[in-house]
């Protein structure tokens, strides 16, 4: 991949030139709305409700929350993973010491893998993808689909860069990480930048489109993309995590001033089980372009989940809807709403991130 | 309910006039495409596949399809049946004999219970829905929170004829049926009309916009109300129907030239275990609106919502599946489009036509 050093520079200039790159590729995702969630989220949520969480006896907040949920879910394989993908693949191509015939590496089981396997695809370029052996059946089938070659490796850490670095000496692939890199972190940002243009059409007479942006965080890509993506323009970007075993990494990292670099957590939001990279921390955290990280319990994700499938009809996956169940059930971001947004309340977008999901799972994820 | 004798004529005029009135109470719901089920539908099935079916030893059809999907399970209340209840309501306050002080009623534990709920509920007009009692929680529990009375009646067609008689007698309530009424056919029709125009949008070049629309059938409010929006269009119309136990009377009513009035199936498609009402029928059959019926198997039913979700990332409910399991499982079907369409192909509207499935069931329906 393009050395980090000749990269764009992180700005929302270079999500733009970003977006303009990958546009022959992408879906230009729709932008829902739905009436019943707002509802719910402008609803304060009862005493009764908050006894036994970290709100017991807090007078439960009343904000006002119109969302607009960006649906990355309908992104081409099924995740805004795409985006990035698609714009580490353009951006290789345009680099003279870039071999195509060599090709490109990552090592994922999830929505990376099939992402840069389709993106290499599509302009031919051989992709190798390193999978732990432990990969479901599914998701080693789906990414096989796009033409990629897969080698299993061990699930630690140091087996799957072992397995890497013998497969970069075979054939001199280059490794596109899935988050660590600022190609992907433009692409990611793409998103957030579709997201206003589509609500200055829904919104015409306002001059500020949104109040605030907020998006599920793992190893930090689609956050610090969608930071890079607002700066300027007074939108308000806010990351969600799952509380879980501590996959709230970023959450605690703010709070420490330090970013956390270890994180063992078993999410059912399967996606955001990574702590954040470093490049993404730099713009999270360093250059405060995150103006706050919240998380959720297991149980909030999956009420979330469900009134996604109820209410909207979307096949969302669990790390798609951290973000709504932050605005729904964590008492700090309602609060800190209600505060800022007063009377008039917040037009908050909302990155569904994407929607793959194992049927097979899915009957006990609703249960 | 307004006399069906003074009813608009069943005409697509007729239709427009409906969406005019409806317009402001319904979603215009998107179409949308999908590139890997055009893919698929557009491809043989193996010889394989076909044995153990009734087509084993056909050589396999060779179809050329591209599907236009009216996405109706992003509807109000999730199902196209508010189309038809917002209409039957517009209707009725026109009417000058109707006293909106004594309400509606309807017999029903599904969809159309939720949708004349709603509508009542809009123009403040009070809403009586009589349930069996074995109805789901769920169900009531949905069609209590638009603020309709509820009664009970016991399972069976007697039974809950006397349950509306002595509510009738003691409300003066107008009845409001789920499908055999002229009101309610013209506003299911809607759902085409706007496929139509959207479909003129998304393809300009071309001069007739699709060459065939498919819909579930089970009443035949859906079908014959999307008949009467094509008539005169060139556009062909097509019903699916679920074969178990028998659900496929539609098909067997247009083989034998007459309408077959009882059905006892437990098909998985739950929203079309009704066999096809007196006035449907006589658009469907008697004027020939309706150029063919097509059945299809549990199984192709099941593949068929599996490919919605994963693909699509839909949620569906079963019976809005049918007409693209049709499109893709069924031979007969499938050489017709072959044999009609050429290499050129067609451009199949097809009607999903809700989404309200109880997510307590899925995970056992997707397995």
């Amino acid at each position: 991949m393009a050395d980090p050093s000749t990269a764009p520079p992180l700005t929302r200039a270079s999500v733009q030139a970003a977006h303009k790159l990958i546009e022959p590729y992408i879906h230009k995702t729709p932008v829902l709305t739905n009436a019943t969630l707002n509802r719910l989220a402008s609803t304060p949520r009862t005493e009764a409700e908050l006894a036994g969480t970290e709100w017991a006896g807090r007078t439960p907040a009343k904000p006002v929350i119109r969302f607009w949920f960006k649906c990355e879910n309908f992104q081409k394989v099924g995740a805004f993973k795409a985006r990035g993908a698609f714009h580490a693949i353009e951006r290789l191509k345009q680099d003279p010491s870039f071999d195509r015939a060599k090709g490109v590496i990552t090592h994922s089981s999830g929505n990376h893998a099939q992402a840069l396997s389709l993106a290499a695809a599509i302009s031919s370029i051989p992709c190798t993808i390193i999978m732990p052996t432990i990969s479901t059946p599914a998701k080693i089938a789906a990414t096989r689909s796009y033409g990629s070659r897969i080698i299993f490796s061990g699930p630690t850490s140091p087996e799957r860069e072992a397995a890497v670095a013998a497969a970069q000496a075979e054939t001199g692939a280059r490794l596109v990480p899935p988050y660590d890199h600022p190609d992907i972190i433009l692409g990611q940002g793409t998103a957030a930048l579709e997201l206003q243009s589509q609500l200055s059409l829904l919104l015409p007479e306002k001059t500020t489109t949104l109040h605030a942006v907020i998006t599920p965080c793992s190893g930090g890509g689609l956050l610090s993309g969608t930071a890079l993506a607002c700066e300027g323009t007074g939108i308000r970007v806010f990351g969600a995590e799952p509380s879980f075993q501590g996959a709230d990494d970023g959450r605690r990292g703010f709070a420490a001033g330090e970013r956390v670099t270890s994180v063992k957590s078993l999410t059912i939001a399967d996606g955001l089980r990574t702590p954040v990279g470093k490049i993404p921390w730099g713009v999270i955290y360093e250059r405060r372009l995150v103006a706050g990280m919240y998380s959720v319990g297991e149980d909030e994700i999956r009420r979330a989940m469900r009134l996604v499938y109820e209410r909207m009809k979307l096949v969302v996956e669990p790390s798609a809807v951290v973000g709504l169940a932050v605005a729904l059930y964590n008492e700090d971001f309602r609060a800190m709403v209600e505060r800022e947004g007063g009377q008039e309340g917040w037009d908050l977008g909302v990155v569904f991130s994407g929607g793959n999901v194992s049927l097979d799972k899915l009957g006990e994820l609703l249960a």
